[in-house]
């Protein structure tokens, strides 16, 4: 369910409760224990590792804040890439220790109970729209004019954060997780056509940096991806992983055969009775026939998603069998 | 340009500096004004006249403000029909008639000119999340989970919008507007499936309210909607209005021959140099061969977006013949 712990669990709110999100990331043992929680409560068949995809930018030197119902802030924007602390190859992965220390905890949990961690990081381009923004922006008119007006300093400052990704992606394998995600949360904004020019470049850069090391499966989830679809199967990713916006079946026309699919039910369709649930799950399901196929939540799961639901959700793909 | 007036031009920003944005959209002769502006300074083909689409929240008893840099806030919020104040048939119309009288100032200047003056309102979708959510939101949690769990009440809510938004276009064509837009800024966030079945209906109701009374044509413009073009085909609409991340020859194939397009340049390409803008410009044209077609952004032209370059786009067009 893409983001697996959060809210929507008691046992969840009860740590989050006596600690800060922050805090609760770079606590090994408390993370390691809220990426069990959704193991152990609602059978999923992977536990995602709890952290955030900011943690990346922490490391380049710039302070993240999360104050309530308003979203992450950063203590400085930049507009060049030399405005992130410059570090030595390792450095990334040193500051970032502690998430490999929480995929190791988790994985010695699961590895006897043959379930994989999956590891994750940020996109380039999403990560450059905190650090450009300082926030989660409405109109991206920071990034989008940086963009516009100084097209190298822009594609320097992805490729920096390419390099990044890739470190802490790496480290997060050498822990211990089974296969990575990279989400790109904001890319969906721009055309296909600035996508291929702008972009495209540093996600292929920070795939094929991992994939030089390490061979485990890599999956890229872009949000609004529906006009981007074909250009995301050409980045190196083994796996696109789409929002409730695009047809599985549309998915799989335009992506071709080489890359697996995961999604995509609109997270808010768990608000919904159990019986709907069960209904738009299976719909979700027939969708799809292929191997290569992960079902999976178009989202990451909603805050306020009653647990029965989700367990609804999760027992109706576990039930399923193709014919 | 969608919405022509702005803080772009000195000439509007000189005025928004003795009153606010509320007043200014609500008194008739600096409206009236600025609506003005960008048909003398950047010659324009058509007037849209200064307004906002949260003016039919107000008329049904929802009280709006503007922060700087947050966007509207709403006095309160509403999660069934019978929340907004109950108004009989007409007096949506009294209550905004101040939006008549701008039009029919507009249309005094403009008529000797044969420059056309169009009218907007808010799609009743977008005013349903701003009178749900109370404000400009990330994730929709409100609305979507109204929808999900109350369905008929929700409908109960986009009808009587409908009724509303239809009131208001009705009586800014009958004040002189040649043309009417709807804009829904937020629709793109649903799945086709879930637009078809809970949306498209208070769409189609607004339209065929407004063309049992009137002819001028009717454009749609639905914010992020690659994945909805053919379902927007169908509303009744005359001319769909895209955003740039549908490519124009796109949109054409899946809107078929009976609407005209509109769109779509990304509006932040107006932040590159001239020539670039130029270039940008000439590549969207060659996009549309056909007639029925409207040269236009994908969005409002941004806050600061240098006037030379705004005029670099008209000036484009304006000069593009096709061979």
């Amino acid at each position: 369910m893409m983001r697996q712990a959060g809210r929507y669990l008691p046992e969840y709110r009860a740590i989050r409760s006596k600690v800060d999100f922050l805090t609760l990331c770079r606590t090994p043992e408390l993370a390691a224990e809220v990426t069990l929680q959704p193991v152990d409560i609602l059978g999923v068949d992977a536990a995602v590792i709890f952290s955030d995809i900011l943690v990346v930018l922490e490391a380049l030197g710039l302070e993240v804040t999360f104050e309530e119902h308003a979203g992450p802030r950063l203590s400085r924007t930049i507009n060049q890439a030399s405005d992130f602390v410059p570090l030595a190859h390792g450095q990334i992965a040193e500051s970032l220790s502690y998430v490999g220390e929480s995929i190791r905890m988790v994985t010695k949990e699961l590895n006897p109970r043959n379930i994989p961690v999956l590891g994750f990081a940020g996109a380039p381009f999403t990560l450059a729209a905190y650090a450009i923004e300082g926030k989660t922006s409405r109109e991206f008119l920071a990034i989008r004019k940086l963009m516009r007006t100084q097209p190298s300093e822009f594609t320097r400052i992805l490729d920096r954060l390419a390099e990044a990704v890739a470190e802490h992606l790496i480290a997060q394998i050498e822990a211990g997780a089974g296969a990575v995600q990279i989400f790109d949360t904001w890319a969906g904004i721009l055309s296909r056509r600035d996508f291929d020019q702008y972009v495209a470049g540093s996600i292929q850069k920070t795939i094929s940096m991992v994939q030089q090391k390490h061979s485990v499966p890599i999956i890229l989830y872009v949000k609004n991806s529906h006009h981007l679809i074909e250009s995301l199967s050409y980045t190196g990713a083994d796996v696109l992983s789409i929002d409730w916006r695009t047809p599985l079946q549309e998915a799989r026309r335009n992506a071709g055969m080489h890359v697996a699919i995961q999604g995509n039910l609109d997270p808010s369709i768990l608000y919904c009775p159990p019986s709907i649930i069960q209904d738009r799950t299976r719909k979700m399901l027939l969708q799809h026939k292929n191997p290569g196929y992960i079902a999976n939540l178009g989202h990451g799961i909603l805050p306020d998603t009653p647990v029965e639901n989700a367990r609804a959700f999760i027992d109706t793909i576990k039930a399923w069998r193709y014919e």
